[in-house]
């Protein structure tokens, strides 16, 4: 059983690392997978691949939506690829909540990049979470630039958790705005321009122009109030304009990216950076692997039913029940 | 040491229950602590509580920032009060990211209803994550209930995980929008329209009547294309358009709560949603409570430090450590 394992890990190492398209999407199914079997693939194929590839570029893109990111993850990765570049892009669809499936399902997005050979586009369904990107998305990243690819964009939809855990397995965060008013500069919009590297302001273009040019200077006077991080290029957060439609833009947004990581690997901040993502990574898998066992166990498992029977009954706190059953699982 | 701890949960329950709002407000600061005498009093006020209070109403108020959430809450509130109900609110304040701190932590909101007897505000700054519902807001929902609050609502800001635990803890869901077009209806924002049992259209006033008229109507449309769910009564999820400032619609929104939960009461809905909510709760805690292990554990803190080491020379793949360390833990 083993050798045959062995043998399949092997084997698809070596049809990804060839650049093998199918190989590397089985290899992400396998890591998407809850099987054990298709687990341990995965697992076998990561632990062999490069987690330390510092040449790529990764890059969140995030929005609400109906902001144009698809648009613009299209326009941006089309000019990427003219540039001699592979672009892989992680297209976290979101998942409806009752249903559980894709809702963009038929309809087609990024048509013209998917037709690319230098492309490669992958939606990911995540069940159970509004939409978002998870702890496999950072095993796809690996996947990804291991088959080769330069640039990995990761679009994430709506603004929350799932913006966080992006942040915390991409080189540069980019936020993309829609032409507005001040009024978005407070509540949650805050957090996310925080963690931001570049605002976009996108479609800037036709009757719109004047109102994205005035977002770009109300937002780059509001980041002067923020504190610079330490991770922060002089000057940046910057802001800029772009058109997805008029392609403008969409250089000067590579542009000030290649910039921002030239400047953090002289500063060896690049560097610390993915390190410190490494270590998110590794607490976020404890939970998932300490789950795992629960769910495993029969033992535990009949306690966890006793405990919800009681539960449902009103004959326990939730609180103490969890604490009863923790002392089962915990050394 | 425990006789005293027992002295003061039992005093501290005492004035809760007389309706003392000093009480109320330490009760949930100590829950929200982290600190382990602090959270020793709190699990043992929570754990003499009644928590199968089916009296009360739970209601969660979500909406992206800028649409009007705290004016509706003010508003409704009062409407509320003038009717004999007592109503708490808990109001999730966004945390910044990188700061920490509440954003709106000078910025007095929700004015009239603070100065009113029969109203008590409580802004939760929630650390870590992009703004909003946790763990400890099911506690603090138990404590006001216990206080005399007859009506709870629970204010969310953003989309995403925080709206997914809030409609984990509440009876009714309600989404606020903002008028305007059909092009929202896509993305996240579908999920938590399906997790709605009320849509508000707010801002219906002025010039921005018509639209808002045309925005309730294109949900209502869309909505019949969502499946119904089981906990749905007929007719249900609504879109209601509604008024802060001219204070419409107000009435039809309390008196769409009051019926949907009685067609939940009659047909065991609402028991049985209660019941689910407290399997989650307990189902969060156990993770939460193994967490609490790992830090209080001298050994395991080591050997989590000596792979954290590994982990930054890039000598260990996360996935890899994190299941070394999970042996640890794991009995």
């Amino acid at each position: 059983m083993v050798d045959t394992r062995d043998k399949k890990v092997l084997e698809l190492i070596k049809r990804i690392t060839c650049g093998e398209r199918r190989a590397l999407s089985q290899a992400i199914t396998f890591s998407e997978s809850t099987r054990k079997d298709h687990r341990d693939i995965a697992k076998g194929v990561l632990s062999k691949l490069n987690n330390n590839n510092d040449k790529t570029v990764r890059i969140a893109v995030t929005g609400s939506p109906g902001v144009g990111k698809s648009t613009f993850i299209e326009s941006f990765g089309l000019d990427l690829i003219n540039k001699g570049l592979n672009v892989a892009v992680l297209a976290v669809d979101p998942s409806s909540v009752s249903s559980g499936g894709s809702i963009l399902g038929d309809k087609t997005r990024m048509e013209l990049l998917s037709k690319e050979r230098r492309a490669y586009i992958r939606p990911s369904p995540t069940k159970g979470s509004l939409g978002g990107t998870n702890l496999r998305t950072q095993e796809a990243i690996i996947l990804c630039e291991a088959a080769g690819f330069d640039v990995i964009l990761i679009e994430t939809v709506g603004v929350g958790q799932s913006e966080t855990m992006a942040s915390q397995m991409v080189d540069v965060f980019c936020l993309l705005l829609g032409p507005s008013g001040g009024d978005e500069l407070q509540g949650v919009k805050r957090g996310i321009t925080e963690i931001s590297d570049l605002i976009l302001v996108n479609k800037c273009d036709g009757q719109l122009k004047n109102i994205a040019e005035t977002t770009r200077a109300e937002y780059s006077k509001a980041l002067q109030f923020f504190r610079r991080r330490e991770i922060d290029a002089p000057s940046y957060p910057k802001v800029l304009t772009i058109s997805s439609i008029e392609k403008s833009g969409l250089r000067d947004t590579w542009k000030e990216i290649k910039n921002l990581i030239t400047w953090r690997k002289q500063s060896g901040m690049f560097f610390k950076i993915r390190e410190e993502q490494k270590l998110t990574w590794f607490h976020r898998e404890i939970t998932n692997c300490i789950n795992l066992r629960i769910e495993n166990s029969e033992k535990i498992l009949k306690k966890k039913k006793e405990l919800e029977k009681k539960i449902r009954k009103g004959l326990t706190l939730p609180l103490n029940a969890a604490e009863k059953l923790a002392l089962e699982i915990i050394r």
